[in-house]
């Protein structure tokens, strides 16, 4: 059987271009034959056993290259990763190359039993695993030290050497999924299942989650407009509506977690062993042991890395944090001295002179938001995580707290201790308004124009008669690395974190915040799929299970927002003319509400499954078998004696 | 090796009893020979293969038997049911018998390799997975149906025919551990590995947070007395006791979770896989196909259930929580006519019967308990759970709920209707006290006298001049099998978590009450030892990684006394006297101080991780190992492609 590997590795007729590397340029040629070695070495060589072609630019420059794999190669890669397929009888299973029979679409000669994606990712995994061996450094770079054990590709990026590594989009594909997608006026469900094909499990669970959101949300909405229609002012139905609120903010993050197990099952990705994680790219450290896997590799000491939080960053961001509320007193200020400007001298001028302050803030905010970014980074990096997955949350729960403030610091403000209604629905309508516009704008519109104005040069530049579909493969690869690189579903999450603070935090004083935030959603879906398929590179397909730190942000800001509905609704003159007499009473009525409301919460947060009962079974069949097999096992052994 | 395993089996003469199986007086012979045939029986035709003895008593009856098993048939067993052992290195492994010899102590003639606990759960666990093969119904008795899977003994124990199994003492062991358990006075701790290697997991971890939740109570008891002694009232002092009772029982929660993770990683509990789990004995439905297993068994429809849960059972507690609510109202009227009575006449007789209602009430809630806790398992039982685990959890929260109530009810009232403190902090060391006392006593005193009283009269019967060591094996058996059966830890953790209850709930009232607790607590560890070691038979050891729904209930019980405290503070003349002129300002800021520790408690819960650090290792380690080997099996089979 060996020859067979050989056989086919080196079959080049059906070379398949999945993946593009591109080097510097004047990397030395000695790296160059290094590198490409170890990728196409065996396996028992401690090469990947992959497939490389060199793309000759019409320049003449060679530092770009293509990998693929063959068949075989990848079915074998898809066991390594630890995908899980269907098989046959409807199961999802952990695909081994012994069991492929059992597995539903495999034949020998079926090329699509693995999605694009999956092939790409099953290459992004065997490069990343590419590992030093006895090498000190990386040939021609004496400065780029490597140790037994290190990742080359890892290496290489932090080094410079590598520019970048990416996945080609399938334009055939991609002009499906986009016709099925958005490019037709249609009213139903994304394609979930191609998405998750195309791109990979966490963009199709974002898009999921972003459907299943406005989806949510439209009772909301529904009920908002007639408050708005008929200018209801009734405190019972504002009570009413908050009430209905709060707790179907509650049901829909609880049935979210179901709708993600049945999605995640579906793909796969709820039943994948996580592997084990590697350090990021950016850790540093004094070669030592590490306890864990016995290998020399850079340690850095955990008691230093949370001094560093907790002396540094901690007080860094609460500074920021209050900073943030300083310049927003500073606003409500400048407010107040426009008024009065204003009524001291009414004139044209003085009534322009309204608009400086709020202008100014959101600029300011604007800025702020986008230096503080910065600022987490540097400080997380600075943090020297080991584990990416331990950067990202200490990222965005520095992100999350500031962004929370910046956005909702004026409104609570308005709301607590000014004590204006009208002015709060009324900031509370501007600022969801503009925040959308700008964002589809900036997120989208104005890369997709960017994009298509550089398209359009480059192909009048290369040959102007070609359409898309005749591009050769080296036009393709030389107009995707130009393309934006698409930086995760961080973003995206934020704005919707966003938009539900809006949704939910004041609800009952603007109940046409749903309606907004649906429409709002409804564009979002269009804008940000053309943003995937035709702004950014395709990004590498990473499996997960769940959205999550993301459904822990929603929750607390569902628990944050039955306390400011409870406050805003037991402010209300409407409630306040109920207890004439005693205002304890009616602040007692309303904290008892509030305390009700909380344990509602958390007693349906509990009794609500996580997972729906056919998905438990099917896990519990599963883990079922393995016992059994277990059992069998050792029974075998134990007969042997 | 076949004939080794023969002949092991046969060799009697190191025949060490370890369980008692103990049948219905004039069982049929058929079914005794069947059951026993089973038992001995070679694993590969579905027998037990342990090795069983009848005891023959002096009435010639022979309806005990005593089951045990030889050195490598309870290896096996070991490696069956998972047993996690210290290898030579100090980490914990799952026990093979195929590596046997890479585990600490172990040797081929070292029968103390596995604990004498371990023994005995290796063979419940073996007998109660005798399963059915073609038989239709127990031998003898035809009502007593089989289908195949079907656990004989289980089978065996509703049908009447079996009436018990239990594990022997060791009394040789049980001296040694009864010596440094509680033998001698002394200040330390308790030997919890040896109690561990005595009755197992579950009761050493009842143990071990019985002292731990002691050792924690300490600092809450020293910071009590002063107040006591100086009866200090000022309201900063009861505001800063309260404060750090609150934080406090957060850390102390939070810090138990890492110390139950050292013990049963220790105990290798902690890593021990979860076997699947088998229908309760009482479980009953029609014969259908289980899902899961997809073996024919009795099946119960889910949405069944469910119905009987919240449409009966549900409205049931309800109801019973309002009639426990009302008694206490009685009881309140009656108090109030029994001073009013004594007002209008005085007299010795009117005195008298100011004592009468809290009598009639304390008796009342006792019987109710009784009661309420006889119909809570006759509920969940008739909700028909396949499982104990769920049939504990669902019968646990019912109990839980409504002891609640019924103790803290009219603390409750009392506190926030009456507003009385003064009678609160009476009517709670009134209760705490007095709760103690009659469960130490009913709990231990009371069983273990007659226990002690009925043991005498045995020995005089039985032959007056041997004392407890000289003891032949059948008498030790006759003397054990009618001690009581000792029912799992429930009531034990209830006691805790209702003094916890009393300890936090009012603290800042009354907070000499950790005083009380500690020292309680101090006597409940000897009486309960003496009850585990003298009173009743010896348990199976039941292997637990944590002590389950109990966490999450003492858990509930800390953020409760959050919200109680902050209302009695608030309520305090002293606290009061600080806003003369709003009560507005005063009930914001209780609310405002109340939610920012709600707000501190959960981000504790959250920061402090429930592991600790070099656990957390362990832990990596052994899985970075498990997913190594994987891969170097998925390697080698591609290799050989």
């Amino acid at each position: 059987v060996v020859e067979s590997w050989s056989f086919l590795d080196t079959v080049e007729s059906n070379f398949r271009p999945l993946v593009v590397i591109e080097l510097a340029k004047g990397t030395k040629e000695e790296t160059i034959e290094w590198f490409t070695k170890r990728i196409v070495d065996k396996k028992a060589n401690g090469g990947a056993q992959l497939l490389i072609k060199p793309l000759v630019m019409e320049n003449g420059v060679e530092n770009i290259y293509l990998v693929g794999a063959s068949h075989l190669r990848l079915l074998l890669g898809a066991e390594t990763v630890g995908l899980v397929k269907e098989c046959s009888d409807n199961s999802m299973r952990t695909f081994t190359y012994s069991s492929r029979k059992t597995f539903k679409d495999f034949a020998d000669d079926n090329h699509n039993f693995l999605t694009m994606a999956e092939c790409q990712y099953i290459i992004k995994h065997e490069l990343e695993n590419l590992r030093a061996k006895n090498e000190k450094m990386i040939p021609g770079y004496p400065q780029a030290k490597l140790y037994p054990g290190k990742s080359i590709v890892r290496r290489l990026l932090t080094s410079g050497i590598l520019v970048q590594i990416f996945p080609l989009h399938d334009r055939e594909e991609l002009k499906k999924l986009r016709h099925s997608w958005y490019g037709r006026v249609k009213v139903g469900y994304q394609p979930l299942d191609d998405i998750r094909c195309y791109f990979g499990e966490t963009i199709a669970l974002y898009f999921g989650f972003l459907e299943y959101f406005t989806f949510a949300l439209i009772p909301m909405a529904v009920i908002g407009i007639p408050y708005y229609v008929f200018a209801w002012e009734d405190y019972d139905k504002y009570v009413m509506f908050a009430t209905f609120n709060l707790l179907w903010s509650t049901v829909i993050l609880e049935v979210w977690k179901r709708i993600c197990a049945i999605l995640t099952y579906r793909w796969g990705t709820l039943l994948m062993k996580r592997q084990f994680e590697e350090p990021r790219p950016g850790f540093h450290g004094v070669l030592g042991i590490n306890p864990v896997t016995g290998r020399e590799e850079p340690v850095y000491s955990s008691l230093k890395r949370q001094l560093r939080i907790y002396l540094v960053s901690l007080p860094f961001v609460c500074l920021c944090l209050y900073f943030s509320l300083y310049v927003m007193m500073i606003y409500f200020d400048l407010e107040q001295w426009a008024l009065d400007y204003h009524k001291e001298n009414e004139s044209n001028f003085s009534n322009l002179m309204l608009y400086v302050p709020s202008i100014i803030y959101a600029v300011v905010i604007e800025i702020m938001n986008r230096i503080y970014r910065y600022a987490a980074e540097f400080l997380t990096s600075w943090e020297n995580h080991r584990l990416e997955s331990s950067y990202q949350n200490h990222l965005i729960l520095k992100v999350l707290v500031f962004n929370f403030l910046n956005c909702f610091a004026s409104l609570f403000y308005i709301a607590f201790v000014l004590f204006d209604m009208k002015l709060l629905r009324q900031s509370l309508a501007t600022l969801l308004i503009t925040s959308q516009i700008l964002n589809q704008f900036a997120e989208s519109l104005l890369p997709y124009w960017l994009q298509k104005r550089y398209n359009r040069r480059m192909k009048k530049r290369m040959c102007s008669q070609k359409t898309d579909r005749d591009l050769s493969v080296a036009e393709q690869v030389n107009m995707e690395k130009e393309m934006g690189t698409y930086l995760g579903t961080f973003d995206d999450y934020l704005e919707l974190f966003l938009q539900f603070g809006y949704v939910s935090l004041f609800s009952c004083v603007y109940p046409l915040a749903a309606v907004f935030a649906v429409l709002n959603n409804i564009t979002e879906i269009y804008s940000d799929a053309l943003k995937m398929c035709r702004v950014y590179k395709r990004p590498f397909a990473e499996p997960t299970a769940n959205i999550g730190v993301w459904q822990l942000a929603f929750e607390t800001m569902s628990v944050i927002s039955v306390v400011t509905n409870c406050i805003l609704i037991g402010m209300s003159p409407q409630v306040d003319a109920l207890f004439p007499d005693s205002k304890m009473d009616l602040v007692l009525t309303v904290a008892l509400v509030e305390h009700l409301l909380l344990a509602i919460k958390f007693i349906m947060a509990f009794v609500i499954p996580d997972k729906p009962r056919d998905i438990q079974m099917k896990l519990a069949k599963l883990e079922f078998e393995s016992l059994e097999a277990l059992k069998q096992q050792v029974r075998a052994f134990q007969m042997q004696l």
